[in-house]
C-alpha cells in the first residue's frame, strides 16, 4: 500500500468540522474546497498561549528520518490523550514531488490530507510567493531597460528569479538577449521557490505591515558606485504584498485521524530558516494547548535556526525538543554502508550514537529538555532497539519508540506521555545560543565551534569582503542563518558521526536584508535541484473522474 | 472614483447565495473564500441547453472598446428583465495588471467582483497552467541532459517556458549554462502564461480525458533526423493533467448587481482562441437560459475563432452576435488622430463606419444576426450618437446605446430588449466559414481574403516549409487560428477603416497539435509583453487590514 492508498482509506471530515474542534468561528473560515481553509490574521494576535513542542532530528540519512511522520503521530497521540493539540507544519514544495522525493505530508498512518491537494497546488501560497518574487525581478530588469535612477549596475544584480520546479537548466541563464527592445543582457538564474527570500520573509513576518516592510528591505543590487539598491527603491513592496494577501494566512487541514493541522510556508532548511511561518505558529498557540512543530533537517540546521531566528523574532519558547532518531541513521553514523542499513549491526549503531549525543548536548546549550523518539522501521531488530534505549539511558535522556507510520496516533502514545511528563517535570532554562550584539563574524564562530564542533573557522577573501559589506549596511547585529550540508554536523557531507578537529570554512555571506538575517555559505549549496533520470512526474496520472495516482 | 472604489461601494453576497439563483446544489460548490467557488465538471455534461449570445467588437483602439463592460451590463440587464442569465467570461492575466492596462473585470458599474482577487491570484488557474507548462519544459531539458531516447536535437525544441508577468528580459534567453551538471546549453525564452498552449488546451478541452489527450499531443521538438517528439513521448501528460485538476473547473463569481458570472480561462486572442473555456460555456448553457460571452479583440480575431474553432469543437451555436462599437473607435477608423478622439467629429465618424460595415458583413458570412451596441462615453456628443444610429439604419442593422459603465444593468436594458427580440425574430442560419477538409493553405486564403478583405495571400519560404510539415504530421485538416494584429482588419496595424487591396503575408505557421489547430503568423506577434517606464505595480499597495489600493 502506498501512502496515497492508505490516505484514501480514511474518510476525511469537512474542514468546518475540524475547525469546530478548536472553536474556530465559522465566520473566520475561508474555505478552499471542502477540506482546506485559510484562517484570518487576527487569531495570531490574541492573548492565549499554548505550549510549543519542537520536533527535530539527528543528522539524517539521504532518505530522511521521518520527522513529519513523527510530528503528526505525536499530535494524533496527544489528541488521543484528550489534549487540545495542533500540529503546525511546513507546506511541501512542488519541485521534489515531480523529482524523486515524493510528497511531504507524512507517511503511512500519520499523514496530513488531502495529500494530493497539499502536494500539488494546495491554496496557491507557493504560486503567490513565486509571482511576488518574479514581479520584483521584472521590475529590476525594467528599471535597467529604461536606465532609470538609481542607476543599477547590471553586473551587480543579486535578485534572481524563482520557479517551484526542479529545473537544472535554469540555474545559470542569460537574459535580455535579442537586441535593445528586449532588455539588458546579463547573467542570472532561477532558484526553486522554497529558496526564495520571499519565502523566508513570509515565514518571518509578524503581520501585513511587517511583511511589507521586509519586502521593501530586500537588497536587490548595487549602483555603479556600489551603493545598495533595495526593493523599496523600485517601489515594489506594495504590489508584492498585495500578491501575498492570501498567502500570508495559515492553512487549516487535518491528519488522517481527523485532528486539525496548520500547514503554512516552506522555506529550505539549508539556506533559510526551514520552518513554517511565525504567523501559523502564533495562530496555533492561540488555538491549542499544545502545538507540535518541526524544523527542517537535523537539530544543527533547522533546530538552531528555529530557536535563534524564529523564537527570537517572535518571542517564542519551546517547552521541549523531541529528537527523532532511527536505527538506520545511527548505523549510518557508525559507518555502516548506505546499502546495508537494513542489516542488523548493533556495534555500528552504538558507534553512531555519538551523533545523537552531540545533538543532545546542543539541545542542552539552549537550556531545553529533550526526549528521543526512535522512529521504528520494520527492518529494525529488537536487539537494535534495546541498544538505542540503553545508550540513551547512559546519556541520561528519556527515549521511547514510535510506530506512528504503522499505527498512527496509537503508535505514539508512549511518546506523547513522555513529552507531557517532560514538559511538567523537566527544567527549562531557555536562552539563545548567541547575543545579537556580537559581530557577525563572532556569531558565526560561536555556532561553528560551539554547536557544530569545529576546531576553527576560516573565512575566504570573498567572505571577508562580505563581512565588511554587512558592517557598511549596518547589519552586524543581524542573526545568522548558516547554509551548510544537512548530511554532517560539519561542513563536509562525508564526515559522519561526531566530527571533530575540522575547519569550518565560510566561502561567502549572503545578505537577506528583507528576511532580516545573513546567510554564511559553507560548501556547495543547491538552490535549484534537478530532476533525476526517471522523474516521479512520469508516473503521476489522473483518471477521468479526477483521481490521482503515482503520488507517494 | 476608480473602478475599485465603485466596486467597494457594493456589498457582495456570499457565493452560496449567488449559486442558489441558478439552483446549483450546495454539494456542488467548492468554495474559495466567501465570494468565489469552483463548480464540478459534471454540470457541463447535463442535457439542458440555454441560448448563447456572443459579444464581439469592431477593430479596437489601443484602449479597447469595453467589451467586458458591455457583456456584464447586458447580463445584468437580462437579469433585470427577469431572465435566467449568466455571463461567461475570461479570467484576467496578471501581467497587464502590473503593466499599463489594469484589470480585466469590466468597469464602472458593470464589473465582476471580488475584483482584487480576480485580478491578482483568483483561484490559482493561471498558476496551475504555468506549473504544468514549466513541468513539461523541465522534463524536456532533463531529457536532453540525460541524452535519453528519442534523442532530441536541442536546436529544435519548440516548447518554451511560461510566466504570468510582463517581463521582456525573458523573451530571449540562454539556458543550461555553467557546465555539464547544469543541463544542455540552448536558446529559448518565456511567453506570458496567457499565450501558453496549455492555456489554449485547457480552453478547448471537453473533459479531463480530452485534456490529457491534448496535453500528450503537444509537439515539443524534433529528433536529429527530424522526427516529431510529442509530450506523450516524455510521459508528461499525466502529471500535467494532475496539476490542472482544479484549474479545469469553472469559477463562479458575481457582478456588482449580484448576478452570477463564470470566469474561466484566458487565452490571448491574437495567437490563441481568445475566449473562455469550452467547459465554462457548456456549464453556463446548462445552468441558464441565456449565456452572454465575449471573444477577444475585434470580430475578425476573437469572433472568427470563437465560431470556427470553439463552436465547431464543442458543437455550440450562438443565437446572435452583439458588436460593440464606440464613437471614439469609429472616429479612429475615420482617420481622426488618436490624441483628438475626444473631440466631436461626425465626418470622421461616418467615414470610420466602413470598419463596422465589414465586421457586420463578416457576421452575415456566418449566417448570424447582429445587434450593434454603442458603448457610451461622457465625451460622446448627441450629434455623434445620432450619426452612428443613422448609419447603422442605413446598413440595415439594429443599433442601441448602452450606459452600463455609468448605470450598470439599467443602462443596458435597451440592449437586452434588442437582443431578446433579435433572438426571437431574426433569421439564424449558422454555418462555419470554412470546411475542415480544405487544405490548411486554402483555409488561410479563405479567411484572409473573404473575412479580412485581402486581395491576395503570400507565404514566405518558412511558411511553405511549415505547410509541408503540417501535411507530414497529418494535420492538414486542422482548423486555423490566425495570429495577426488586432488594430486593423488587415495584417498591417497602421491600416484603419476597411483596408482593401492589401497582401496578407504568412511568415510562418506554428503547430498547436495539443490545442488542435495551426497558427499562421502575420506580422510581429508579441507573446511576452514588457512593462512600461512607470509600471502600474508601483502604485499598488495593501494596508495592514488587507485593503488593496491602486488596482484599476
Amino acid at each position: 500500500m502506498t501512502d496515497l492508498d492508505i490516505a484514501r482509506a480514511y474518510e476525511p471530515a469537512t474542514i468546518d468540522k475540524i475547525a469546530s474542534k478548536l472553536d474556530i468561528k465559522e465566520e473566520d473560515l475561508e474555505f478552499y474546497g471542502k477540506y482546506k481553509a485559510k484562517l484570518p490574521l487576527h487569531i495570531a494576535k490574541e492573548a492565549k498561549q499554548g505550549k510549543l513542542i519542537l520536533v527535530s532530528a539527528i543528522s539524517p540519512t539521504p532518505a530522511g528520518e521521518g520527522k513529519t511522520t513523527m510530528s503528526i503521530g505525536l499530535h494524533d497521540a496527544l489528541c488521543k490523550l484528550k489534549k487540545r493539540s495542533l500540529a503546525v507544519l511546513r507546506e511541501p514544495s512542488l519541485g521534489p514531488v515531480f523529482g524523486i522525493k515524493g510528497g511531504a505530508t507524512g507517511g503511512g498512518h500519520a499523514q496530513v490530507v488531502p495529500m494530493e491537494d497539499i502536494n500539488l497546488h494546495f491554496t496557491g501560497d507557493f504560486s503567490a510567493i513565486e509571482s511576488a518574487h518574479n514581479l520584483l525581478s521584472a521590475l529590476i530588469d525594467n528599471h535597467l531597460h529604461f536606465n532609470q535612477s538609481p542607476q543599477i549596475d547590471p553586473r551587480s544584480v543579486l535578485w534572481k528569479r524563482a520557479m517551484d520546479l526542479n529545473d537544472r537548466a535554469l540555474r545559470h541563464i542569460n537574459v535580455g538577449l535579442g537586441g535593445r527592445s528586449h532588455g539588458m543582457p546579463r547573467e542570472t538564474g532561477f532558484d526553486i521557490t522554497a529558496a526564495s527570500e520571499i519565502m523566508a520573509i513570509l515565514c518571518m513576518a509578524l503581520d501585513l505591515n511587517d511583511l511589507k516592510k521586509r519586502l521593501g528591505n530586500i537588497l536587490v543590487a548595487y549602483t555603479f558606485d556600489r551603493k545598495p539598491v533595495f526593493a523599496r527603491d523600485l517601489k515594489a513592496e506594495g504590489a508584492m504584498a498585495a500578491l501575498l494577501k492570501d498567502a500570508i494566512k495559515p492553512n487549516l487541514v487535518q491528519s488522517l485521524e481527523g485532528n486539525p493541522v496548520l500547514m503554512h510556508g516552506g522555506p529550505f532548511a539549508n539556506i533559510a530558516q526551514g520552518t513554517n511561518t511565525i504567523i501559523a505558529t502564533q495562530t496555533g498557540l492561540r488555538l491549542a494547548d499544545y502545538v507540535v512543530t518541526e524544523a527542517g533537517f537535523g537539530f544543527d540546521l533547522g533546530g538552531e535556526k528555529f530557536l535563534d531566528l524564529k523564537c527570537r523574532a517572535a518571542a517564542l519558547a519551546p517547552e521541549v525538543v523531541v529528537l527523532v532518531a532511527t536505527v538506520r541513521a545511527l548505523k549510518y553514523h557508525g559507518e555502516q554502508p548506505l546499502a546495508e542499513l537494513q542489516t542488523e549491526n548493533v556495534d555500528a549503531l552504538r558507534k553512531g550514537m555519538c551523533n545523537l549525543e552531540k545533538h543532545l548536548e546542543n539541545v542542552k546549550q539552549f537550556g531545553l529538555p529533550a526526549v528521543v523518539v526512535v522512529n521504528r522501521f520494520p527492518t529494525d531488530t529488537e536487539a537494535e532497539i534495546a541498544a538505542v534505549i540503553e545508550e540513551c539511558e547512559k546519556l541520561g535522556v528519556r527515549a521511547v519508540t514510535s510506530t506512528a507510520w504503522a499505527n498512527g496516533g496509537e503508535g505514539s502514545v508512549d511518546l506523547a506521555k513522555a513529552v507531557l511528563e517532560t514538559i511538567d517535570e523537566a527544567e527549562n532554562d531557555f536562552s539563545f545560543l548567541y547575543n545579537l550584539d556580537l559581530p557577525v563574524e563572532k556569531k558565526i564562530e560561536k555556532i561553528a565551534t560551539q554547536f557544530y564542533g569545529a576546531a576553527k573557522v576560516s573565512f575566504t577573501s570573498t567572505a571577508r569582503r562580505d563581512l565588511k559589506r554587512i558592517q557598511e549596511l549596518g547589519m552586524d547585529d543581524a542573526p545568522i542563518c548558516i547554509a551548510k550540508t544537512q548530511k554532517s554536523l560539519s561542513d563536509d557531507p562525508t564526515l559522519k558521526g561526531r566530527p571533530k578537529d575540522f575547519n569550518f570554512q565560510v566561502r561567502g555571506i549572503e545578505i537577506a536584508a528583507g528576511a532580516g538575517f545573513v546567510i554564511p555559505l559553507s560548501g556547495e549549496i543547491m538552490r535549484m535541484p534537478g530532476l533525476p533520470k526517471a522523474p516521479a512526474a512520469q508516473n503521476i496520472d489522473i483518471d477521468k473522474d479526477g483521481n490521482i495516482s503515482g503520488l507517494f
